[in-house]
């Protein structure tokens, strides 16, 4: 199952808005067939799979990262048919398809045909690695990752205004990989105004995987970008998964006063700034106690002389938030 | 040698202005005597060892972090001396002492009495190890830590003061343990105004060790302080070793501008604050260029779900900053 959330992570930031599938046929104890969701969402993991496992995905054990779908689309037949109809000895799924055309109907069709069904099999590492896909389904919006480049005090410029560079090299290739990895970037009107940043992916072999383009603005359109009024009207983005917010400060507080963050990307300098811009402004926090509980720290990285942390954003199983 | 700076390190905190040495002597592959520097700075490590081997001594291998002191004190008589008169086959020492009554003159009065003497073992460890000492001897002043609890975005209260608590309990039992490690403490009169701070160590077992008070002010004595008019007032204190800087922003803020601060500890909670009262205010930087190449992360703990991260001044051999 590990190989097949691994396969499926090839599909991540290309698959929107479906979920980034990962598939492994295993016959005799060597895998036949491997597949993960393609670019633009089709064909999915199972299809590639079986179609390179071919006769051999009789009798074999079939590890799939999500439940295998139960509905037909123009674009293709249901996985869970194409399962039936190879015949498999098993099926091991890692977490279920909470897509109300699938939801237990994909199991339901495996276990009908005879095949044995495994479920939740390292189920917390596939639905991690899906996150956008299940937050969209859940919350009806998609995991926000918002990204901060600060100094140890927690400053994303000088008073004047100065901010290039505060990280180094590597953590500014990191951000690129985390676009590649995002289906959808987000500025504010301010930092498209000054910086005009190109925000593409600029990592040899990966150009293709630039996002789409969202601004965060009360004003007009701008050409190439999607046009949102605030944090909320991430609620209309029906088919991104995730949405990387790249600044600045104002847009920053907006969606976390909005507590719409599931995700902090802090890349912190070893730098004092002082007196400058604060990276995080006013977000409508009330006492301490507040504060606390809402986020946990799930991943350090050093990149050259930067530092990554990721925090995340608390929350229960039902996808409610604590703190 | 290892052994040696653990042991030295039981004094840390006890000792200054005497640096805590530490030392372990070898007989036939057996430790037949331990010392460290006792606190109030006598008997040195290598009297306390030579005592405990007695007559074991002759012949044997002695570990010292410290080179042997040359110098007679009406406290005890020169290290050197002692070890002359114990007959060891070699003397291993980490690190020459700087002080102009010994820097070379303790291993000199070894090799003319005959023992082998091997220096620079460990050297850079035991160095790091007593750090304050090197610091005072070789700049004149003490080294000094700069203790910040602060959220990720750098933050140390909400705009309305309310600053209990940032960071959780066990990162605040180690900021008691940094105390216990210090020789002073220091606070700004706006902090001793509002918070009336013990500034005393709470740790069981450790109560012993609460270190000497300093009050920044331009303003009048505090009965218990130290009174320092300027950050650059510390080369007054010319028996202090380590210095703990503990707040508030405006202080922390005065000792960076001077670029008087050694070692930052950073208690990182897992919060944001957004708008509230900085960490760090004007410090006198002029460019982002400037802030690079003056700092590195040197060590990172987690102390509950609040992460400590260690910055060091970067400075060359000879004691000169970069950047």
């Amino acid at each position: 199952m590990a190989a097949a959330i691994a396969l499926g992570e090839r599909g991540r930031g290309l698959t929107a808005p479906n979920p980034y599938v990962g598939c492994v046929i295993v016959q005799d104890g060597r895998a036949v067939g491997e597949g993960w969701t393609r670019p633009g969402g089709r064909p999915h993991a199972e299809a590639m799979a079986l179609a390179a496992a071919g006769a051999a995905a009789r009798g074999a054990t079939v590890y799939v990262t999500l439940e295998p779908c139960a509905h037909v689309s123009a674009r293709g037949p249901a996985c869970a048919t194409l399962l039936v109809d190879a015949c498999p000895a098993r099926v091991v799924i890692g977490v279920g398809d909470p897509d109300p055309r699938t939801n237990g109907l994909g199991i339901e069709r495996l276990e009908t045909a005879g095949i044995e069904v495994i479920t939740g099999v390292l189920a917390h590492e596939a639905e991690h690695s899906m996150a956008g896909f299940f937050t969209r389904l859940r919350l009806g919006r998609p995991r926000v990752t918002l990204k901060l480049a600060m100094s140890i005090d927690g400053r994303i410029a000088l008073a004047s205004g100065e901010s290039k560079w505060i990280t180094g090299e590597e953590a500014r290739e990191d951000v690129h990989l985390e676009r590649a990895r995002a289906d959808m970037i987000l500025v504010g009107r301010g930092t498209w105004e000054t910086d005009r940043p190109r925000l593409d992916v600029r990592l040899p072999g990966l150009e293709h995987a630039s996002p789409r383009k969202a601004l965060l603005t009360t004003g007009g359109p701008v050409e190439g970008f999607v046009r949102l009024s605030s944090p909320q009207a991430i609620r209309t983005l029906s088919d991104v998964n995730d949405l990387l917010v790249e600044g600045g400060a104002e847009t920053a507080s907006a969606f976390l006063a909005a507590d719409l963050v599931d995700r902090l990307l802090i890349y912190r300098a070893p730098i004092l700034i002082g007196e400058g811009k604060p990276g995080v402004g006013a977000i409508g926090l009330e006492g301490l106690a507040d504060a606390h509980g809402r986020w946990a720290l799930t991943g350090t990285r050093q990149l050259g002389s930067d530092t990554l942390q990721v925090y995340e954003r608390q929350r229960d199983v039902h996808g409610h938030y604590h703190g």
